[in-house]
């Protein structure tokens, strides 16, 4: 048997594992679920030696294939890190359980009573990077919700993932849960992520976890519908009828809070009303040590600002970098961001609600703000606890993939002895 | 420039113009929408000599090309047929318009307001076979929900659809509404088919209307999500709590009243508990001229008897046959349809409450039901007022696909200046 076929045999017998897990899983019951995550925290925390020297092996294989410091930073694990992923276990422990929710229930003229309850997706496939700590994360959210889930760790991530992996079946035996509700691919061979894409009726869902190169490779192969966003191409436009004190305040913090997450702005389009206010909104940001690519008219207001070329209105630079550019109202921002957005968030400084309310309707992202950062763009912030990742496709979920958007639903309708006409 | 070039060219430009047209309708009001759909029904009223001149035409087609009596019914139009279809486009401007509906709304600790907003899915794919009435009612629910659509019919009845989808045309354009909201693929090779199947990022979900063959090859081939159903084998269990009378009146209804619809009932399965009253829940079927193909203790209750065979228990008969199966209970019964089922409509017949809450909560297909007839698996029935098809799938769309289906969101965030701490 060659190489390949031993991966498909894998995965497939993987797949099988875990849709039986399922079955057991949409019944179980929310103090079932929740004994697991504690008690895998509890395991996590006892764990703590073998988990530095799986970690350790992993430090040592990326320094040798070369990585740069800020890639080893993402693999390292310390007690610190390894307490928080316990405390994020429980968290998601803590959160209420959305299985058997009523999402919505009426009755008919001819006395059927007609309920939308929610239930478990099935098998959730995640394909990650370097981050260990996604091992505990995403398998949680996954069980919490009800699904089985099938990891794929980064290579660099191995041995940690595979011993935070054990931690987490062990939690699940000591509530008595499947053990396969929670596998991880035991190869490193990428293979496996190629049969992955391709488990339709199999995986119900895919969710990548990591850099654009393996999101891209993801939405382009993939079988299985996808839970994910390329980039977070977002804008910030800060209308004429804006409090500028708000405006520059939001610029700051929408660029600068974080310039490596999705929701960064990167692109501030200016209305041409308050073109001589442009100084009052990129200065606090160039003297943060922001780069500012401008257009002619940014360009004048400051000697700082470099002139933007045509890419740069369509660049993530999850860096201290923002493009900045002159529209015509809000009409003409709306699409400035129609041509130039990826569906992420966007945010409108106004202080006019009718402008306000224009942008909220008519931009077509997934997130759409009005006077707040757009780096609130976050399940947590959202209150939804936790979050898988953020969506920008149009189907099931869009925008920040909590617990709620890890289920499905059926129907349920309760009569009394109806036949239909 | 080759035949399948020429296609793809094609298709692509139908995609382009979809999604333009889509940018329009999302921020298209009710009045317009509903406008189009009623002046497109009176266009149709008044275009009945032309529309049964063009129907002539695939008729005889049809009849060139040997069609059996039952598929030419399908093509054929009357006068009574297309007042329905006219009929059925008004009774859709009549439903609520389910665009810019508040899902749901929270305030957060810090004074965010969130809204999870009803916006159109984009671009709808729908692909059917020869029943010409599908592309007013598929165009017309597509642009109801304010999405563009792309609408590929079967040859037979081409000349028909393409009449009706003038007409369609005509009512977008006296509602002032883009014409290319509803596009009908304007040829009958069948590479057009594989060519929507392959347009990930222009149709968001394609939905397939026809036989079996047509389903399972949408479903292997697309790459874009599918909302669909391959089979409807659905189950009636009568457990041995259930009212003998009810159970018998539901069976004969589930399996019955219409024969070749997906909701129509494929198996019985009867509690052993009740064995003595076989009788009483065959004897009205056989009268009907149900064939019942029983296990062996079935076949003891009545000579007219056939034996079941291993193929019948996963088989949509789509015709006056029922198998029928003894089970240990209902946890037998459950294992069973888990076995055997398609996902679609199940029912259970029982007095016992509890039991019939196991049932509701353990089987898990789109539909279940507690003493009812499976035939009311219908988004009418559901009081949706009208759907495009039953989905078995999990994601986005399970159980009748209506307008709200046909749907996606986004979230809409107010604040007054908030940034990210």
């Amino acid at each position: 048997m060659d190489n390949s076929k031993q991966i498909t045999t894998l995965m497939h017998s993987m797949g099988t594992k875990a849709k039986d897990a399922a079955k057991i899983l949409a019944g179980a019951g929310t103090n079932a679920k929740n004994a697991a995550l504690n008690a895998s925290a509890a395991t996590l925390r006892a764990s703590i030696p073998q988990i530095l020297k799986a970690n350790s092996k992993d430090i040592e294989f990326g320094e040798a294939k070369g990585l740069s410091p800020a890639m080893i930073d993402r693999l390292l694990l310390n007690e610190e890190r390894i307490e928080a992923i316990a405390t994020g276990l429980e968290a998601i422990a803590a959160l209420p359980d959305p299985i058997g929710d009523v999402i919505a229930c009426w009755d008919r003229p001819n006395g059927l009573s007609i309920s939308r309850v929610r239930v478990p997706l099935g098998v959730i496939g995640v394909i990650y990077e370097s981050r260990p700590n996604v091992t505990a994360d995403a398998g949680a959210l996954c069980l919490k919700a009800g699904n089985a889930v099938i990891l794929r760790g980064g290579s660099e991530s191995f041995h940690s993932s595979s011993y935070i992996h054990s931690c987490l079946v062990e939690g699940l035996k000591a509530a008595g849960l499947p053990e396969n509700a929670i596998q991880l691919v035991p190869t490193r061979d990428r293979a496996a992520v190629g049969e992955m894409l391709t488990m339709s009726g199999v995986i119900d869902i895919i969710v990548p976890r990591g850099g654009k190169s393996l999101v891209e490779r993801v939405q382009n192969e993939s079988r299985v519908p996808v839970f994910a966003h390329l980039e977070g191409i977002c804008h910030l436009y800060v209308d004429g009828s804006a409090d500028i004190d708000k405006a520059r305040k939001i610029a700051l913090n929408a660029k600068m809070r974080r310039t490596g997450i999705c929701g960064a702005a990167e692109t501030m389009l200016i209305d041409r009303k308050i073109i001589d206010q442009i100084p009052l909104l990129i200065t606090p940001l160039l003297d943060a040590g922001c780069e500012i690519r401008g257009d002619t008219a940014v360009q004048k207001a400051d000697t700082r600002v470099i002139p933007a070329n045509d890419d740069d209105w369509d660049t993530e630079y999850l860096d201290a970098i923002l493009s900045v550019k002159v529209v015509d109202g809000v009409e003409a921002a709306a699409a400035h961001i129609a041509s130039h957005s990826s569906g992420h968030t966007e945010t409108i400084i106004a202080e006019d609600k009718e402008i306000a309310e224009y942008f909220l309707n008519t931009v077509d992202s997934a997130i759409v703000m009005h006077n707040a950062s757009t780096q609130f763009a976050d399940g947590g912030e959202f209150g939804m606890g936790a979050e898988i990742g953020i969506a920008t496709g149009r189907i099931h979920a869009r925008g920040p993939v909590g617990l709620e958007q890890l289920t499905s639903f059926k129907y349920q309708v309760r009569g009394n002895g109806q036949t239909r006409p």
